[in-house]
């Protein structure tokens, strides 16, 4: 049987925690400012032809597949053919749950690299399909006293080769990084594409942020040199268009790399739905011409500066996030007191969940405890940090700051 | 690795090969007709709501969990509670695998009976979650020469339990059946529930049909005497509402059961699509008083018998289903000839994929071959046998009428 750990997932428990007392919820990374018009309309449209409303293919209603291969063909340096080298999935997750099904065996005792801290959904799907996750951390490499970058925060390329056993099938990478904010430089990139080149190894790129980076670029590793071959990038409709609850996600790679994974999906939830695939591939189609893309941007590194400035305002430090929506904040100052009431469920998660908890019961602004991205004995390497997501309106970050005064 | 067989599945193979030759598609069980306005326009409203673009709980939106316990407390003979007793799915097929991953365990060679023919997505479920599928084939009894019922179509109750190892976990029952259309008396499944009971076994009951029968009262097992506590009823709006693209299903059953689906399913794909779960809540809250379910009963039992008169009319016998939507058509009166070309794909699957192509590009009608609905070695029991499918507009059955002129 398969039991989700100790109980409610992160996502789940933080949400509810912060529901009770009415926190401004800066938690889970959805957004709370309506999606664009064009990109509602475009789903509503789409639900008036009949053939949207019934089954789509298993890889993926045409459309789609169309402008996925429009918008990542250039990224990834290469012409997509989006009846072999593409698959549409019911979000991002069952696009990563379809892989790992695909490519790990049960009782085989097969290894996947995850850096972290690692989104915690990564774990569990390695678990069902039968496989092993190893961790490598990524570790800060700065003085304790100066500001600290997400570039700062480095895989050692020595530490990750030696991770690597004859069991290894696969190395996760996250780029643009949830929750650190890195971006991959395209040099860590190259050193991580040749650990998997001497080891014969797949890379599971996780880019679902790649359209929201602030002041550098983000680089897909399968556009590297002889790196598609042995990579399947992964993104999301949810991220890229705003609508996170829209569960449509795709993959990326070589035939011999998308068959299996199509085929995994295919059993896993037979189809994605088609009336909201449909009105992705609408608004990915109109949001080329209309400027939406930069926009975004440009709005979500607005709001990144207005959620460090609110956290300069009160003196605390964070790691400033070069890509993604999330802030580290390094809350070390924050004195929880001894005789402070925990309940169980968050008590027995350890300190970074009480101190998270705490924050949403004592300054009304919930967040999410990093431990929950580390494996059992790295839960330390958490610190003292929670992260904060900015992907929420104004409002919502004018009340943090005026709900986080309490801390000065 | 997770392969699917042997190359496609029989859907998109089917699909592919009516699309080819522009064939009148009675395949696969989605509806050529559109969704009634008013159900559209429910998923339309969603949209509008930024709350319901974004990510839903895991376990579903509180407006659906209320419209599924009001509809099935009363078939299932309980008060349901929505916080508890019920988990919303990205499709009844999600809902499916989720519960052979909560219930199931790798290594330990679980087994899990499936009456044959037996849904094609079922063994790759129960192949993923680490099981292994045991197969008791509903058998004929009825003379050769009388016309046959769905309801001829029987399980051996003793050769049911003769099924049961120390292995088993599971007893997979589809009420109504596809293909057959065969619903379950309450006599058969009292039987069913007592040979679960003395074994110890859960029931996964598929009932993604049990609004659709004709002239016979759908009964769901879990409403018997005790079965409740072993029991999880799986349904699927796609089917209740014609709008098989949604993907939104269920799961209902005892907290004990349902915790570990959710959980399940909280890995498996996180949480299903928001819009349409909105759509789907306020849909079925629209349908309990405009009359739609009834209507839409009567408008496929109209549908059967224009198809039942319609194979009348060209001579080929059929198994009269008392629910779902489809037809096995007995066409051992179609000669196919030996020196008759098939694709490779076609002709390696044996000869009910044959005799399906063959009314494909002879007929211009498709249909699926029931072979892909038995284990390998049952195979030969599909006989002649081809399913069509009467969830299709009047003017795709006169089409087939037309077409099917070609046997007399
Ligand atoms: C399972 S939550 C989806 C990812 C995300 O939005 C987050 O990290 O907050
Ligand atoms: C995977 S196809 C979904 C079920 C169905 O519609 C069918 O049996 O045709």
């Amino acid at each position: 049987p398969f039991y989700a750990g100790s109980g409610l997932d992160v996502w789940t428990m933080m949400n509810q925690a912060a529901a009770e007392v009415g926190a401004v919820n800066l938690g889970q990374g959805f957004m709370s400012f309506p999606p664009q018009c064009f990109i509602r309309r475009a789903a509503q449209e789409a639900l008036d032809q009949n053939v949207h409303n019934q089954y789509a293919p298993p890889r993926g209603r045409p459309a789609l597949l169309e402008q996925i291969a429009a918008r990542f063909s250039p990224r990834l340096g290469r012409q997509l053919d989006q009846a072999s080298e593409i698959s549409v999935h019911a979000g991002a997750n069952e696009a990563l749950l379809s892989v790992f099904t695909a490519f790990l065996t049960h009782g085989q005792d097969h290894e996947v690299i995850l850096m972290e801290p690692a989104f915690d959904q990564y774990a569990p799907n390695i678990a069902m399909a039968g496989g092993k996750p190893v961790y490598v951390p990524l570790r800060v490499l700065a003085a304790a006293d100066k500001v600290i970058s997400s570039d700062d925060w480095k895989i050692d390329m020595a530490e990750l080769e030696a991770a690597v056993s004859p069991k290894t099938r696969i190395i996760v990478l996250n780029t643009p990084h949830n929750p650190v904010g890195k971006v991959f430089t395209r040099d860590e990139l190259a050193q991580i594409g040749a650990i998997s080149e001497r080891h014969n190894l797949l890379i599971l790129a996780d880019e679902v942020y790649e359209h929201l980076t602030y002041g550098r670029d983000h680089v897909s590793i399968a556009s590297l040199p002889r790196m598609w071959e042995r990579t399947v990038t992964v993104g999301s409709a949810g991220k890229l268009l705003g609508v996170t609850g829209w569960r449509v996600g795709w993959a990326i790679g070589p035939r011999a790399l998308i068959q299996p994974t199509l085929a995994a999906h295919t059993r896993i939830v037979f189809t994605t739905n088609t009336p909201l695939q449909e009105g992705v591939a609408s608004a990915m189609r109109q949001a080329v011409s209309n400027g939406f893309y930069e926009a975004q941007r440009q709005e979500y590194e607005r709001r990144r500066n207005r959620l460090m400035e609110i956290f300069d305002d009160v003196g605390l430090p964070y790691v400033v996030p070069d890509g993604a929506y999330y802030l580290l904040v390094n809350a070390s100052a924050v004195r929880v007191p001894q005789d402070y009431l925990f309940p169980e469920a968050i008590s027995s998660r350890g300190p970074n969940f009480r101190l998270a908890y705490f924050f949403i019961r004592e300054f009304g602004v919930s967040g999410i405890p990093p431990a929950e991205f580390y494996c059992e004995p790295h839960r330390y390497l958490a610190g003292d940090y929670v992260r904060f997501a900015f992907c929420k309106t104004d409002e919502g970050l004018d009340a943090a700051a005026v709900a986080l005064q309490k801390l000065k």
